[in-house]
């Protein structure tokens, strides 16, 4: 769960069927782009999106991940992605994220990524201050 | 069917439990990745590989794609995409397809691809003779 | 341009990072996955949600699909996603759409899927009543 | 590195240009689907191919997943994804992996993934002898 002390960024979207395997939920791998949603949305509403973050000329790359895999999510389900910073270093940074489907509130996922801050030629970088 | 007069590039896939959703078989929008290998095989078969168009400052975007799906393909099942050129201008040129399974032979899915040349600042360009 | 005389569903989404591809922009197979939300939002808005088609037993499979390119997409744009039936047989169906940048009013992408209906042992069928 | 006392089984890839992103390189995503790809190669070599195990009534469902991110891999090149077994319950099991770019020998990411056996009710369950 999110802390209740820090600022979470809340995104809201609807399984894709393309989303989904033979399995009939939603492909694992899949989480890794809600997350990612979830982080452009944690940025934007801080007001830099990451696009003028890359048009500064830096890179935020993903170093580590780490998913639990609650209940599965199934096509046309709305789902919520929160998302927020545990940690913020000059050159690189961690969120954390809980998804949860909208209708009965249950969790489905959470995780973390860890981020550092490089330039266009792959050297680690200060965090620009934007 | 590829006609008998002219270069076809042969790739061999086994497809993928990714590619899968909840029909039980391969998402209809994969096949444009198969086509995709297909032709980036067909270039390093001829020399170039695609990588060096690139680092060249040449894109090859895709202007129009048509495709017939046959029969869906599973996961596991080895498929062959046999991909060759139908037009070759100054400025663009065309590929065809087909995408056949490899145990029954039967053809899955056909299709073309229609591309332009373009430089990185998005200027419709000539083809580099590489 | 949608015709003006029959039912246009219009779904909006943001473009994701990950279905961008090294060339900057939208990779071009993400388009028929708009498409798809397009058509599953038509579904939705004219009362059966395309989860209860499978659920009463059928599959609305594509067997064609042709996509014009006029102009990219890129990370964070937001987009409209219209779509419309263009040819309602007893056994299929033909969906048009026109993808949209919402800020310039801009024209993307064009494109037209045909489907089959068929039952999960793959017999093609007529379309249930739903 | 893999251990040198268990099974590890091999597989080689080609890096798809749909799998890069804006960054230039692939997409962290991406490499759930290549170990994925991995652990269908180490049970076909075991015997049982994933697509039996399904046959027989059984999902293989994923819990958890850990991931580290050590050199970005580019498009077109060969990687080889190894995978092997870190744990082996009565109703799951741990795999590990590593993937290395195959000319330079570098190892580009490690990484776990955990399941859990359930039959198609979603029931957790014992694996089945096969």
């Amino acid at each position: 769960m999110p802390p209740t002390d820090c600022f979470v960024a809340e995104t809201t979207l609807r399984v894709r069927y393309k989303e989904t395997d033979m399995m009939g939920f939603v492909h694992h791998s899949n989480y890794l782009a809600y997350f990612e949603e979830g982080r452009s949305e944690y940025a934007r509403q801080r007001g830099t999106p990451y696009s003028e973050f890359e048009r500064a000329g830096y890179l935020l790359t993903v170093t580590e991940v780490n998913i639990r895999y609650v209940k599965p999510a199934y096509y046309e389900q709305v789902i919520s992605v929160r998302a927020w910073v545990t940690a913020l270093k000059s050159r690189g940074m961690t969120f954390a994220y809980e998804i949860v489907e909208q209708s009965s509130g249950d969790v489905l996922v959470t995780g973390e990524t860890r981020h550092i801050c490089i330039t266009r030629d792959g050297q680690v970088a200060r965090m620009p201050d934007m």
